[in-house]
């Protein structure tokens, strides 16, 4: 089967030019001025509309249990919004539970990975330390092709590890080619401000930010980056949120530290008066690390312009309104940490940044695509558009706008982060290694096409590399 | 006309993958993961070897008066040598002359670029201000594609403008859509450092490191970014030799001030102890800014991985050892100011940055081809493999090496500065809009056949974009 | 003639403390728990009042030449105003005649010194390079005592000097024991951001601000930081306005250029706002650097109370606002710069410094005192209390409130900057060298009175030590 | 009892002045230019020699159990030894046990210290957080007059607490008017690096350094700090050994952190390169942290000149070479952490710092004295001279020099970190509270005469304050 998709104009994180694209089996095989169908080809008209290399999101949690609840979205109806949204490969974050080893936690995950309309690849998350985890590290990779794990600095009692435990994890990581996700935030003063506010009464939503101060942010930042330095080994910061934690990374960046920094789109676009909405409505806006004052925006922003960012993630851990976000009416410390955001990211990065001028079309690629498949060992099969690339491509009509509604989303939430928001541009059709499955606008793609991504390892001080 | 290069591997800014290329009346038309033959196609074997963008030296001074003397590479030369060098565009500076009118001036040296092998262009220095000057810039731009100047705040009596006269300058060009290349160094300190060493006797070549110390660059650097910010314009640092200087331009970044930084390659590799070679030795190694100690080489280089710095280019600015040189063995303040790079630019970038593993292949590509083009308006045709770009392709086979003598050169010197040195990786074949001008490592390409490079305007906002 | 004064709170750049004290022919030859009369001492009780060192302001424009009118206040009414306002000594600017030598100039400025009511010396401005300042800068440190000079950075082709002329005069005044006081903003970019506004027809006096932008502040800072740094000369900046400038001033103490910093009243309390004031109330709030954003203003006190200002100095530089001021009613460049200050430079300090927290005690007494006497050489005569330090003291009542107003002033000046605003504290005594000058908040002193000040020579090195 | 020293230079942190003292009551009572004795008043004759404020040592550990031994000195060898250096009062850590109470506990240590024979304090330490903790600490500053403890992010088991405790603590304590001291290393990293090192047999004493590297000090100091900042409240961060720490220090400034730093002599003078020396040398200078690279000794003295260090204490841990240094032959592990300096310290930072240039009379005078006094409550009673304070002064002769050797040394070890360095000056007399202790540089004051030092609350915002 091959498909020609003509007159669209090629963006990839450096250039931008016209050209058809010939695909084969899955797999980009011809860029050239012109293509023409030669026998039973599939044609795809791009007149005027970028072709974009597919998104990948390295931060969803779908099927996530957490916080005595668990995430709204599981595989399909997950892997559906992301497809609607020009996300084509996901990873996703795993869950251990106590006694399990990696692998056996990773074949679970797989199993529940299996009905995605897109590709799916594993963050094992480690939350319990122990002799076994630093043998089973190496078979990870290897056996596995999960070139990646995460630890939390927070969360304790649930999955925070302490100071010693990640050295010991992120050594032994480094050196089998795993880079170490880490949520960083100081989880021993953040459960104690939070006891405070609670014993004050002080139990409105946004006591949620209150109690999750930047200093506590930027804090275990540094501490993160210090332990990477130690450990000799590539860290990846998950979801910063302000310019104080910014800072402390792009110190690190100076001393050699092998560090790649993630924003997420809400991060980028809302702040900290979300939290301070009436009627409960600031509920939807509680994830950790809360929304920030508004002037770390442009800070954010910049990190992406200069290359201190170098991906963006959706973070997209959702719950309901009703019925779970709802837990935390009367008290903050109760709503589930985490909002939606996968079937979003692409257009509102798009729009926020290229459509109004804060980062060029190339930026945009890279974060949305090139650097998360750099950063994550899928590149070069994902994250550009090259000869021998999977095929995975969003093909986008910026001379058109649309209005985020959840009324209109694909995502198993009942609201939007967005909602009301006009963005400038509109996904026409996405295609998953030459496969259709987002046809004007609407998702095409079918349950269990995804495929597993088995990553390659990430050598030692490379990660960084994203363009 | 059509060329087929076959089995290579493309190497961009951003990606490294496998692909036949065809090009056809010089223009990239068709990637493929196999290109046959059809009619009478020359064919290219790059079996096994890299497909760069052609090299863009935008720092060159052929056929420039200077100093009592004038550069030994005249256009004839100095483009073989930078097709032997694998560059395949260069901006060469005009020299002005007193009471003669911009674009009288340009006319005056696109004369001497037409013998030029390789594609050329120019940046206007301006030495003298009047109000002539600030209406010519528009018709610079606008009709002879000239979008970029040269101010120099050192040389006084010479080329040295003051501050005055650069704000009003670079005001109206940034807005007439022209960058300003700036020379930074104080030439007021240096002037006066250089009559107190003479006064005392001080004469040997390494005055000439003494008189001109990093502060005098470093504060001129400062003084120029000021002087941008003042005036909204964009600016272009040439030959940052030191972190000091490095620095103020990383500080300019945050406050927003439109700023692209160059470096050359005998700042990334040579230092400042040259200077006190025995035999007037030293004096080979002139130029200004000096080489600087070592330990600054560290911070370029890392200027370079963390996106500081986005061009790099030769400086060529060549003179004879013998006649030219040595007009200052008594005094090195009559030493001619100035190295040849042209012809080694390419493999010196190549060897000390990605065969030392210091930067990343895309950052070589970056540096040496993408980001001149991007900051110059040479972009998109040149600076990219990518379909509709002009076929200016260097095929290099990475499995080789050899040793750089003068002995080989095709620069019109009687010495090179890295004379001895073994580098990885040699140039087989270069390819000007699609013509093969060096065949096996011999220039092959004729006079007269480079072009005139019209450039387009530098959009505000926009030029630090090289990624 | 012996004076005892008892009971008071004696408060140094060090210490506070209880005690009493007696003078002895103007010197302090006592301290001490309890001193009872012995003869016909006189004495004076100071129960429950502060006893500070006497403020000494070292940035005076008395009797000044300026922009083609002069300095409202004359040594007669200056003095008298210093002395109702706590000071007790004060360092003059000259105001040099082209062609006239620095030694000639400086006996004119010594008898228009000799009717002051305090002790007096002078500051030699230097506009104009030639050898032979260089061959008197010697001459005025050791027979003149005269250890500060001052250059501008702006005001071209009425007071500015170029780069070279200020390296070669740093150069020399820090062989001879001479600090050099710099007006640091960059007068060209100045001059023509006016002719813009001008041309323009934007006359009103917030322009003042905008064509002379923190910007232009900063570079000169920095340029003359690096001249400094490169003449390896002592350097004093005055009136730091805004926090970009203070950074450079933080940069260079990192890279140990001897460096003082001083800034002043207005710009400390006062801010651009006032620029915009309606009927040309602004006009009475233009001098340079002009009033700042008011954000700038932590930035100096913290700047303050982390020791890298060190000084706190008037600039009183009075102009009558009618027929003065009102001369730029139509255009700001013709308003005279400079505000009046003299008399209220202790009180305002004290009472936006001290009295609302934002430092100690101690500080405002090594910033008004402690930290001039040092900085230029009246140490250890004046600056502290302490035996055999001249007996200049300021005896303040820190229990009561008075509003500042220009109708009980004794500057010579129409308006005051401060008019209205209730600070806490009075002086109610002032003594110079013993003498009781001001008695019960009102001048006693007589005219002539003050002495010249024979300043030391400013060790290489030291100068930067205020505590 | 009256005294009366003639003929000295008295030396404040502010000031340098000639002037003869009056001692009654063990308080200064009269400063005067001249005293003459009235009836049978002591007379000491200080002709030519420096009156300093008597040395503060905030920082020892006398009769300290650690690391399953003690220190070598009690409180009589101890005091003894502070009293010949120049110290008149100490404040020393207490050791907590498990179950006692931190009242309970101090009265042990009261009763310990009751031998001394000069003034002394105490810092409780707290290495067990439960609740009885918090509401003992404002018992502490009230009814012991005990205004400071002591956390350790260090020694896991024995004495560290979790960010958690710390941030409780410190927040209860700054409301209770106490400041915090900090030993800042991260105890987890450096834990698991000595389990690496000595699983790979590496035990030489080099490896206590590559096992506690700068950046486990940098982190836990900015970790620390951000829990100052987090709980509101002062913090002092003791024996800041390296730049790294100490630009964390300064950034925490910056953002208005309530710190104060100290260093220690011997990270001023002595560098890691002692822990290489052959025959077990090395372990004479095992303490924590560990010696650094010798240019951070720059940063450090640095960092006192320009305030950013504002004490100076000996961290005297004293631990016999034989017998107890020799415990960790074979295992750098086992070395006691410690090393003696209570009797150097004054002479060693005086020497180094003044006499060679790097600070001034009162800079010395500052962090020996002054900073140490207004930091810990004990002034206006301890840390300078003037009326009403202690008489506690060192009457030293800085015309003669002496040679370090422990053979001639008080403190209770076996050799001295400073063997053969010919130090300037020397101490002749020490006065404690008007009574001569040291006589011709021999102790002469008698055990038991010290006094127990009940100090003030530190008050919020001011504890930075030391000039």
């Amino acid at each position: 089967m091959k498909t020609i998709i003509k007159n669209g104009i090629v963006v990839t994180s450096t250039d931008t030019y016209k050209a058809d694209l010939l695909i084969e089996k899955g797999i980009i095989k011809r860029i050239s001025d012109q293509i023409l169908p030669e026998t039973d080809e599939k044609v795809i008209d791009a007149s005027g509309q970028y072709i974009f290399p597919g998104g990948i999101d390295v931060h969803t949690h779908l099927a996530w249990p957490f916080q005595s609840t668990g995430t709204a979205d599981d595989f399909v109806s997950g892997t559906r919004a992301a497809a609607a949204g020009g996300i084509t490969s996901i990873i996703n974050f795993t869950n251990p539970k106590r006694g399990q080893t990696l692998l056996d936690n990773l074949q679970e995950w797989k199993k529940k990975g299996e009905p995605s309309l897109i590709d799916y690849g594993f963050h094992s998350i480690i939350s319990e330390y122990n002799d076994h985890v630093l043998e089973e590290l190496p078979l990870l990779a290897e056996q596995e092709g999960v070139t990646s794990i995460k630890l939390f600095m927070a969360y304790k009692g649930e999955l925070m590890v302490n100071d010693r435990e990640m050295y010991k994890i992120m050594k032994k990581a480094g050196e089998a080619g795993i880079i170490t996700n880490v949520h960083a935030e100081n989880g021993d003063i953040i459960d104690e401000l939070i006891a405070e506010a609670i014993s004050k009464g002080n139990t409105d939503p946004i006591h949620h930010a209150y109690t999750r101060p930047p200093l506590t942010e930027a804090e275990a930042t540094a501490r993160a980056l210090a332990i990477a330095e130690a450990a000799n080994a590539p860290i990846y910061i998950v979801h910063v949120s302000c310019a104080d934690a910014l800072e402390k990374i792009e110190q690190a960046k100076k001393r050699d530290v092998q560090v790649v920094a993630e924003t997420c789109p809400h991060y980028l676009v809302l702040d900290e008066s979300y939290l301070s909405l009436p009627d409960f409505e600031s509920g939807k806006y509680i994830c950790s690390p809360p929304l920030r004052e508004k002037w770390n925006q442009e800070y954010l922003w910049k990190g992406i312009s200069s290359g201190l960012i170098t991906t963006v993630g959706s973070d997209h851990c959702p719950f309901l309104f009703n019925g779970q976000k709802t837990l935390g009416r009367d008290n903050f410390a109760k709503i589930p940490n985490g909002v939606p955001g996968l079937e979003d990211i692409f257009s509102i990065v798009y729009h926020f940044g290229v459509h109004e001028g804060r980062i060029s079309l190339q930026k945009f690629v890279d974060v949305i695509s090139t650097g998360p498949a750099k950063t994550f060992g899928l590149y070069p099969k994902k994250g550009s558009i090259a000869i021998g690339f999977d095929a995975d491509l969003v093909i986008f009509n910026p001379n058109t706008s649309r209005v985020i509604t959840h009324k209109k989303q694909y995502q198993n939430v009942d609201y939007n982060l967005y909602e009301g928001i006009e963005v400038q541009g509109a996904i026409t059709q996405v295609l998953s290694r030459g496969e259709v499955i987002v046809q004007d606008g609407y998702v095409v793609g079918h349950e269990g096409r995804g495929q597993y991504l088995f990553r390659k390892k990430i050598p030692a001080g490379q990660s960084s590399v994203s363009c």
